[in-house]
C-alpha cells in the first residue's frame, strides 16, 4: 500500500506532516509513505528523527499552492506543487491514496482535474465524520464540495456514504438520515422533497428525515445534504460549541473559587469537549473521485497526519474505491 | 392600541396566555388585549386573578386548531377557530396586531389566507431574534416559514429586517449580512451568489456575507437568508447548545464534590446559559403580513406572552408596517 501525503500543506507544515507520516511508518510495516515537498526541507527534519525507515520515501515538488491561491489557477499553473504531484502519481496508480492538509478547494481542483471522477458520479463530496456524543460519530456528505446539489446527486452522496460507512468504519447496515427542517416525509424544500422517495428507492438503508437539532446525539450513521446546507449545519454546530466552551472558560478562570471548582469538574468536561471536537475525527475523504484523495484539517497536528493515514490504510485495505465504482456502475446499468 | 391574542395557542393555553395578558394590561394602560377563545375556560381564569382590568375584553370562539392540524385544511374548514377569529380581527381593522403561540403554519396560514401580503412581497418571513454572546441578539429571517426563496425575497427579507431592526429594536443603521459558507463575495450557492449584488444595490446597509461559525458572537444586526438554511442554522445552534449544557449537567450532578464545584459555577454559567435562550427573545413576527401578526414560542410561559405584548404594543406604537409599506411601495416604483 502506497500513500501519497503532500508534505507543505497545512498551517504546520512540513514539520507536522514529516513527524505523523514517521510515526504511522513505524506501525505500520505494510505500507510506504511517500512525503512530497521541498526535500531540503523535508529530509532534515527525517535525519533529525534518527532512524530513517525502509518504507518512507520523499519525492520533491518545487512549488507549493497556499492557503490564499484560486484553486483552479493554482492548480493549472503550478504544475510541480506538492500536491498536483500527489494528485498525478494517483492519477497513474502509482500511489493508492493520497493526504493533503492543503487548500482544499485546491484539492478538490486537484481531484477533479488530476485524478478524475468516477463514471457514473456527477460530483464527489467531501465527507466528513461529525463527532457525536456517543462517541460513534456520523459520516455526513456533502460538507460543502459543491454548494448546489441535485436529488439524483444526493442519491449519489447516500451510496458512497453507506459504502465508506461499511467499509472503513465496519457498520453492517448503516442508517442514511436524509438533513431537513422536520421528520415527516414531506417536510423541506424542493431539493428534499425530490431526494425524499429517491432515496427510498435506492440501495441503503434510508430511514427518513433527520433534524439538525438532533444531530449531536447521532441519530443516524449517514447523513445527506448539499454542500450549502451541510456546510452552515457543520459551522452552526462547530461555532455553538467554540462559543460556549470559550464562555466557560471565562467563567473557569473568575477567581479563585471558581478556578477551584473548575479544577474538580475539568476532566468530565475535557473529556466530552474531546468528544465533540472534529480534528480528532480524522480527514475527510472525497467520494466520487476515482482514487482515494483525502482532505486532513488545515491545523493538523502530527497525529492527525497519522490519523488521516490509519484512514487512507484502512479504505485502501478494505477497498473502499473499488466497492464504490461496482455499486455505481451497478447501478447506472 | 388592540392588540388580540388567540388564547388556545401553545402548549399551555389558555392559562398562561390569559395570565401573561393580565400582566401586560396591567403595566400599559395604553393597550387593549383582547383575549380569543374558549370564554368558559378563559372567563373563570381572570375571574381568579382578582380585578378585571377595563383594557381586557373576552371573545368567544368554539373551535381550537391543534398543533398537529394541517395548516391549510384546519384555517379553511375551522371558521371560529381563536387563531382565525383573531386573523379576521386584523384584516377587518378591528385589531392592531395579533400573537399567537399556537401551530406554526397555520399561523402562516391564516396570515396569508385571512390577513394577506403587503403588495409588492412575493413571500412573508418569520423573523426572530437570535440571542448572542454580546446580549444584543440578531434579527434572523426567514428561520422557515418558506423553505425556498429567489434572490428578490431575500432581497425583501433584508429590507424588512432592517426595518424591524431599526423601528422595533432602535438600532439606527442595521448592518445586514447574508448567511454563507465564507465572507468572500463570491462564495456560496447559486442563490447566495445572485442575491450578493442585488443587496449591494438595496435601501440597506449590506455589510456581504456572514459565516455561520460567529454567529453567536453577532457579526450582523439582520441576517438573511433561505427559510431552509435559517432552519438548518438555527436547529443546529439549538442543538449544539442543548446538547452542551445536558452534558454540562451531567458533569455537574457526577458526584459530591462536582456537586459543590458546580454549585460555585452556577451563578455564572447559568447567566450565559439564559443568554443563548430562545425563549427569552421573545415572539417572531411574520414580516410581509399586510398586518402584524407575531409567533409566540409555542411553550411560552406567561413572561414570555406579555414580552410577545410588549413587542406589539412597540410594533404599533412605531408604526412598523406602515414603514415596511411604504419603503417596498417604494421600490416598485
Amino acid at each position: 500500500m502506497r500513500i501519497a501525503i503532500d508534505a507543505m500543506g497545512g498551517d504546520h507544515a512540513p514539520d507536522v506532516v514529516v513527524a505523523g507520516a514517521l510515526e504511522a511508518v513505524r506501525e505500520w510495516k505494510d505500507i510506504t509513505v511517500i512525503l512530497i515537498g521541498d526535500a531540503a526541507r523535508i529530509e532534515p527534519l527525517i535525519r533529525q528523527a534518527g532512524d530513517q525507515p525502509s518504507n518512507l520515501e520523499v519525492i520533491h515538488a518545487s512549488e507549493v499552492i497556499e492557503a490564499d491561491d484560486e484553486p483552479v489557477k493554482a492548480v493549472r499553473r503550478k504544475k510541480d506543487a506538492s500536491m498536483v504531484v500527489a494528485g498525478r502519481m494517483i492519477q497513474e496508480k502509482k500511489a493508492d491514496a493520497m493526504i493533503s492538509a492543503g487548500n482544499t478547494g485546491a484539492l478538490m481542483t486537484t481531484g477533479l482535474l488530476i485524478v478524475g471522477r468516477i463514471e457514473g458520479i456527477d460530483r464527489p463530496a467531501l465527507t466528513l465524520t461529525i463527532p457525536s456524543m456517543d462517541g460513534k460519530g456520523m459520516v455526513a456528505l456533502d460538507m460543502g464540495a459543491n454548494m448546489d446539489a441535485s436529488a439524483e446527486q444526493l442519491v449519489q452522496y447516500a451510496i458512497m456514504g453507506s459504502i465508506y460507512r461499511k467499509k472503513v468504519h465496519g457498520v453492517v447496515k448503516p442508517r442514511v438520515g436524509l438533513l431537513n427542517v422536520g421528520t415527516e416525509p414531506m417536510k423541506g424544500n424542493e431539493l428534499t422533497k425530490a431526494a425524499y422517495p429517491l432515496l427510498e428507492q435506492a440501495p441503503i438503508h434510508f430511514i427518513g428525515n433527520v433534524e439538525s437539532r438532533d444531530l449531536l446525539y447521532g441519530p443516524c450513521d449517514v447523513l445527506v445534504c448539499d454542500g450549502f446546507a451541510g456546510n452552515i449545519m457543520l459551522k452552526s454546530l462547530e461555532g455553538a460549541a467554540a462559543t460556549i466552551f470559550a464562555a466557560l472558560k471565562i467563567e473557569f478562570t473568575r477567581n479563585l473559587a471558581t478556578k477551584a471548582a473548575a479544577a474538580v469538574l475539568r476532566p468530565g468536561i475535557t473529556k466530552f469537549k474531546r468528544q465533540l471536537d472534529y480534528s480528532e475525527y480524522g480527514a475527510a475523504p472525497l467520494l466520487g473521485i476515482n482514487g482515494l484523495v483525502l482532505k486532513s484539517h488545515g491545523s493538523s497536528n502530527a497525529l492527525a497526519i497519522k490519523n488521516a493515514i490509519r484512514q487512507a490504510r484502512l479504505s485502501i485495505e478494505n477497498e473502499l474505491l473499488a466497492s464504490i465504482v461496482k455499486e455505481i456502475n451497478h447501478l447506472s446499468k
